[in-house]
């Protein structure tokens, strides 16, 4: 039986839920494929460390490039993250001849179209179906399922960090930073959690699932990013209140030629299927011409839910390797041949529906004032309610959601609104989908 | 480019879908393939009627051996439904060395080892996305996406005429068979819709899922099927109370050993996301061991969701023809090697949660007699509500949830207790599931 030699770089948590499965479903996969896959070496800087897998000896390695040079070595899986170092390796693999699996997502945001390149001039295949949403298959569906269909948009919970955050705001609800603290310690947050909880993360998956839907290289710079570190418990109560929940939503939605991409905590109606993924799940919402909506949900993080994703693309390319087949999915097209990055709508020009937040001195008149200047920015009020200031120490609390509105417009509004003397903070904004993109 | 030839034998609704498809998207799929997808030959009995398309001269035929014999077709696509017909055309076109393509779950569901290893034999490749769940790819995923993984079980909302009945029944709290007659009015329901409200549609798509989830054949004939026909408005109702939603359900757990296998009306906890899977719509929830829960949701029917499932199963197909690769995907494992069908538990040893609603004459002690008998057979009662004669026309309506209990003992103490003299109706019966499987 022909033998496939795996060496995988990166030995954490993904690297190890990795080798797990292959070690306890080698049988299965041996029978899956139709030959034997073999893990030739695992290159990490640590080598100390009791993963709690047993390995032959000489498989670990602290010289990634020894593996880049074996010629027993077929698939090179990278799992270190980061861009430059994990970009050398992967180009260097490619241009040895080997095929290469990754789920950096931040170096495919950002170098994609370098990558899928290279694969495509060696004739060897890039698979990267952990790169977004972990254990949920939305690569392979957008690679192979939608593959005769129109994406018009889709629309992602992507990060699980910031989805378990505001989910046990909703439940319990308590301030951010204190959940997010509680999360660090439980292991769902990272010590330094910014690429999750500022929305950075979810723009990475949201320009690799934009560039695979629309057929177009998306630059990273241009996609509208706004994490969730501002939300508080009241406007998480009150959109409650009014049928909605608050999530950090990816929205992309457009055509070949221009799309909107953006990344912001969103109010989603309490009825969409959307609004019930909790906790640190990942759901993928995508609209097409002729399949219509979809979703896709599961976990999008964690050692063996990703472990498998990786696994799952290494039978896919063991099954072309066992049968002499390269490119069998061919590389988008914008790498095959040269077009500009597609063109993303400047936040300022989108539409949306707005849930506000003012807090202001309970004096008469606010209310008149703020809806005054909507009024003359061509904001229209959808719906108002004040609360007290016993309630809020001292202040009025105003939520407002409004009718579809120009972003422009909106924050010219905003600037005058909050410069007024009767205003005590800055209006909160959280952007609304209600549509069906 | 080379060029590869299609013939479909079936062109009513999904057939002018998949037609309809392979014409707007010419330019798109041959980017996408690599190779010219040319509709050589249509088959229908029918080949008078306008589907609105414009087909050149000579592709309609009443003829569909015409197209089984023609050298210049590789795939052909069979629509055209039912069993012993669309057998013989399929296996007549496996060994002939063509391809094939089928949404027929019936056939699948009966004869899928058949199938299977006609293909195995002549080294060619049969796909069927589209027989189950229409535009969701779930067989992709089970297939390609959890292929290093073990699945535990999955539960699905497969039939969408079914899930169209009870959402209604739900939202305006009208009778079952009015909302059938306007279903079928409005296209949702055929004239005769047996195979749809009874559960056997559900049934095949259950098999067809458990042959790929747990690589066994699975007998049809031992799958438990129980329709929807005999839910009233005021199970629909009391389940609600209860935070519960009814829903026709595909359940299947268990391993390559042994499964449960039954499709039958269930209450869903509201905040479970198969509750909100409304309408026409369809969903599939599956459970492995390493990516755990995850679900895919989508349209399980219609012109251009199924229509499309089939097209991207071309173009999977077609690249492999164009590559020269056949059999990548291998075929299931029991088809390969013999082995028996997969051992199916029987009903009456399952175990499950009840929700369970006595009508009874308003005398005294009836509770107590009821509740006597299920106690007598093992049966704990988890909840009880008694509902007076002035609602429900001089009927007591007990309504009762129990805690986990054995078919066969709940069946034994059914018998007893709708005997009783005071008893008006049979006692109605539906399971709860709120397990993650």
């Amino acid at each position: 039986m022909k033998k496939i030699g795996i060496g995988i770089i990166g030995f954490g948590t993904v690297g190890t839920g990795v080798v797990k499965i292959l070690k306890k479903n080698k049988a299965l996969l041996r029978q899956r494929i139709g030959a034997d896959l073999e893990l030739k070496k695992i290159a990490d800087l640590d080598i100390k460390t009791d993963r709690g897998v047993k390995l032959p000896n000489g498989i670990l390695t602290r010289d990634a490039e020894s593996l880049l040079n074996d010629p027993d070595i077929d698939i090179v899986v990278e799992l270190i993250g980061g861009i430059d170092i994990a970009k050398k390796f992967i180009l260097k693999a490619l241009n040895k001849g080997k095929h290469v699996i990754t789920a950096n997502k931040a170096l495919l945001a950002e170098h994609g179209l370098e990558i899928y390149r290279a694969a495509a001039k060696n004739s060897v295949d890039v698979a990267f179906e952990a790169s977004v949403a972990g254990g949920i298959p939305i690569i392979r569906a957008m690679q192979e399922s939608f593959v005769s269909d129109t994406v018009t948009g889709f629309s992602g919970i992507l990060n699980g960090t910031s989805n378990y955050i505001l989910s046990r705001m909703t439940d319990e609800g308590g301030e951010f930073k204190d959940i997010l603290k509680d999360a660090q310690k439980q292991g769902y947050a990272e010590a330094d959690p910014t690429f999750d909880i500022e929305g950075i993360d979810a723009a990475h998956k949201l320009a690799v699932l934009a560039s695979l839907a629309f057929g177009r290289d998306v630059s990273m710079k241009k996609i509208y990013t706004e994490g969730i570190s501002k939300i508080t418990p009241l406007d998480i109560a009150f959109a409650r209140e009014l049928g909605y929940r608050i999530k950090l939503l990816a929205v992309c939605r457009g055509s070949e030629q221009e799309i909107e991409a953006r990344v912001h905590p969103t109010l989603i109606p309490e009825k969409h299927l959307l609004s019930n993924v909790n906790g640190a799940f990942n759901a993928v919402f995508v609209q097409t011409k002729d399949v219509g909506p979809t979703m896709c949900y599961g976990k999008g993080a964690g050692m063996m839910p990703t472990g498998s994703a990786v696994v799952a693309d290494i039978v896919s390319l063991a099954r072309n390797i066992a049968h002499g087949v390269t490119n069998r999915v061919p590389v988008p097209p914008y790498a095959a041949k040269k077009m500009p990055a597609i063109k993303i709508t400047p936040v300022k020009e989108t539409v949306s529906r707005y849930y506000l937040r003012f807090s202001a001195i309970d004096k008469p008149g606010v209310l008149s004032k703020i809806s005054g200047i909507l009024g003359r920015n061509s904001i229209s009020i959808y719906s108002v309610v004040q609360k007290g200031r016993h309630i809020h120490g001292g202040m009025v609390q105003i939520f407002m959601l409004t009718h579809e509105a120009k972003e422009a417009d909106l924050q010219k509004a905003l600037k005058e609104i909050d410069r007024l003397a009767m205003m005590k903070n800055k209006t909160m904004v959280i952007r609304i989908e209600d549509s069906e993109l």
